[in-house]
């Protein structure tokens, strides 16, 4: 077996059998992600930034981690002549511009240039880019890609739930406009529908952050009877998707195992 | 085809099959409102109306609003003819008192009236008709309509768990307006049943704003068991409006796709 | 038919054939009770006592109240001899030390009593017994009984998973109080377990006021991990409540539609 | 039946036939270890210890309580020879190193040796060990088994939305570490991604303590958006395990209830 198979199987995820997990070569890389993430987040931490012994550590990593996965980059193009259908010039062309492998550029392409260049100070905004890497890990976690399909399943029911949230939105918001920002004396927290919006969105998801709330009587009593009656409706769109999204995966296990017996059946009959 | 019978395909929802979705002029009487209830939010917002060139543009925007929807109301009214049941005065009139026809009214006429009579200074209220353009949008939404149909299916339900809820947030407040207001030292935020009640609210809703809160440790165990005891109970209502919302969702889709499948097979036997 | 057993069909709820509702009399003194609640509410509030007009209103409506309520429980005991069980001296007996009559006088005879012998200063205390006046409505309503038949339902299910979420809270305060309040500089609202029991409460059931939070780097880290863990935990006992009050009422709805339908059936069958 | 036989089907909840309950000396040891832990609590508590009774009432319990415990443990030790499988040196060896028993030795022991060589300032850290006497109880409860069952069976749904859960919580906070951090003008509460994480941690737990929300139009509007699309994903895994666990408690309630009626039956044809 060649280097480039086996370097093929070590990288690939499709070249494993299903059940297998993930190699160990592609368990490094969404461990190195992960920690990537978590400096990502570290970085941004000026109590962090301000000791040196931090920035050098943040700068090494990020060298490192860009260079990997650079290395990784180019040895998936070249493996990938060991998949029949990704063969030759125009083959290669098919694999570089599916969207796992641009995903696999721009988690290393921008800062690699913006490093080379040395056009340091836009680095900031270079760094959502590194959230690119989350599609790195999604490769490997099959339940991610039950997201799309939990979003499929219940996009009617989602969509009409949505469009019944942001409409009590809006209208809880108008209420209170008229009786607290005109009617009652708050003139900065209530003082146009855009603020009152926010109003709106913190009492119905009942996040209530204290920043806003109603002070006049009226506007009190309109934001109670607003809050009973509209919670369960402002949380029924990520209900209905976290609920979609729960009999997604359990459906894709209950396949596997179906699929896994059925293999384990036809071994017997085989034999 | 008469420009009458043309214009009506265009404008009555009813005149199309269905399954076709809305005609292109209905979307785009959709896009107005949703581009005008935006409008009507930017409009109230003090850092836009200090710019006058917003300000012109409201102006303009309001205008041509307003005339699309004046014409767009004739035009129904005189294209309703097309609907026998619509036919002649009576039938005139039975289509201008139907509840969609006098929304198509509120929509643009007192605005009209006050722009026309240069009432300006009580606009603001009239604004908030501008909300029956919401009728407007919910026509073409089926979904809309199942929000009444969900609230029949579950209203014994619905009320029983308003009722406790409401029952819950009164104990609470008389509660915690004995612990805190008469036996605490809070004598503004507990000080009244009344007031209690907004702090009943805000916990049981698990809103908590954090405007007020007890403060004495006998009204904070009071309020930690109320708050775990109940606040499944006042979340009641909602989800119990929000579920029986879905399944009529649910249960329409069905409906929908088991008409289309009917109507398939009725097509293959006649032929 | 005699006068008392035309006020004991006009007052007894078991006088009445099922399905056809509250008689008129019974009607009005739910409609005195919501009445009585709202003036009890009202009468707390500073802004009203301090104008003389209310001051005399809620005086004659409380005496109005009493008066009714009086009457109607001589009237009840009087009539109660209509029901073959209540019948002679030992039968009042038990018709009086009954739970509903014991409400029916615990919502008027104390404040009576103070009323006559003028010891007014200790009023504020009675009022609490007021709420007795729930009784009095819950007899109409059969859905409050639904009450105890669901926690009865449920109870296994509700002690255990109201152990989980008191374990829970205690655990999460225990853990904030060594972070926070010995390892940080919180002095005051971490500075004793049940001081951090007041913060695990408000956090766990999400009512998040805010007048206490974690501010160390460590301290946060833990809530949040706390947070996302176990905020289901903790609204688990609601929850479970919620349904198995959702499910007996749907039951109990089931069950009178299939009373009602024999009814006419045996009705038919008879005939 | 000698002494040692009588102690161990006091203290052995195994010597007991399944559905008798727990025996006293058991029932008398749950509630020691709840009132320990409600005394953990208040001694804690500043107001409670500057008064010397308390404190006196602190010492003299916590004593009792650890010898009480240690005279329990000794007698679990000597007593456990009545199962056959503990007997002998070996056997007790078995017996002493069991989970169970180690979290007996727990629940007393680092006190007792603190007690002894008087090095009475480090006490404070060995009070979590105190917690090791949930173990105690958990013992004698079947339903805290049933945590780690139900988290088995809902695991690998439970990780896939615990790590979408993060996921978002992650994205919400880079997005708006980017929109307030760097755009707005809050240099504190999101001058970093892991500050901004204790910010989306709060808002999409919709606990909202109010200590940290955007500012800006544009951090304002990013923040309801995710607010509304959020809340149900991050409650997910939080929702799961609660399912789960109820599950799991019902389903082994029903098993117990079917273990009774088939013992029921054997004895009746038995007989």
């Amino acid at each position: 077996m060649g280097v480039r198979r086996r370097l093929y199987e070590a990288l690939a995820p499709e070249a494993r059998a299903p059940g297998t997990g993930l190699s160990k070569t592609n368990l490094a890389i969404v461990a190195l992600v992960l920690v990537s993430f978590l400096f990502l987040a570290l970085e941004t931490e000026p109590v962090m930034t301000a000791q040196p012994v931090w920035q050098q550590t943040f700068a090494i990593f990020n060298i490192s981690v860009i260079a990997i996965f650079a290395v990784e980059y180019l040895l998936r193009v070249w493996t990938a002549g060991e998949d029949p259908q990704y063969r030759g010039l125009s083959g290669r062309w098919r694999y570089i511009t599916r969207f796992y492998s641009l995903a696999d550029l721009a988690a290393f392409l921008p800062e690699l240039i913006v490093m080379v260049t040395g056009a340091g100070t836009s680095l900031l905004v270079l760094r959502v880019l590194r959230l690119a890497r989350l599609v790195k890990i999604a490769r490997f976690i099959p339940a991610f890609e039950a997201l799309g399909a939990a979003m499929k399943r219940a996009s009617s029911l989602l969509y009409t739930s949505l469009a019944l949230a942001i409409t009590l939105v809006y209208v809880a918001a108008v209420l209170l406009y008229f009786v607290e920002g005109i009617g009652g004396n708050q003139q900065d927290a209530f003082s146009s529908i855009p603020r009152a919006v926010w109003w709106a969105v913190a009492t119905l998801t009942t996040v209530g952050y204290g920043d806003v709330y109603p002070v006049t009587a009226l506007g009190r009593f309109c934001a109670g009877i607003i809050a009973i009656a509209g919670i369960g409706v402002v949380a029924l769109p990520a209900g209905v998707f976290a609920s979609a999204f729960s009999d997604e995966l359990r459906e894709r296990e209950l396949a596997k195992l179906k699929q896994e017996l059925d293999d384990v059946r036809s071994e017997e009959t085989g034999q």
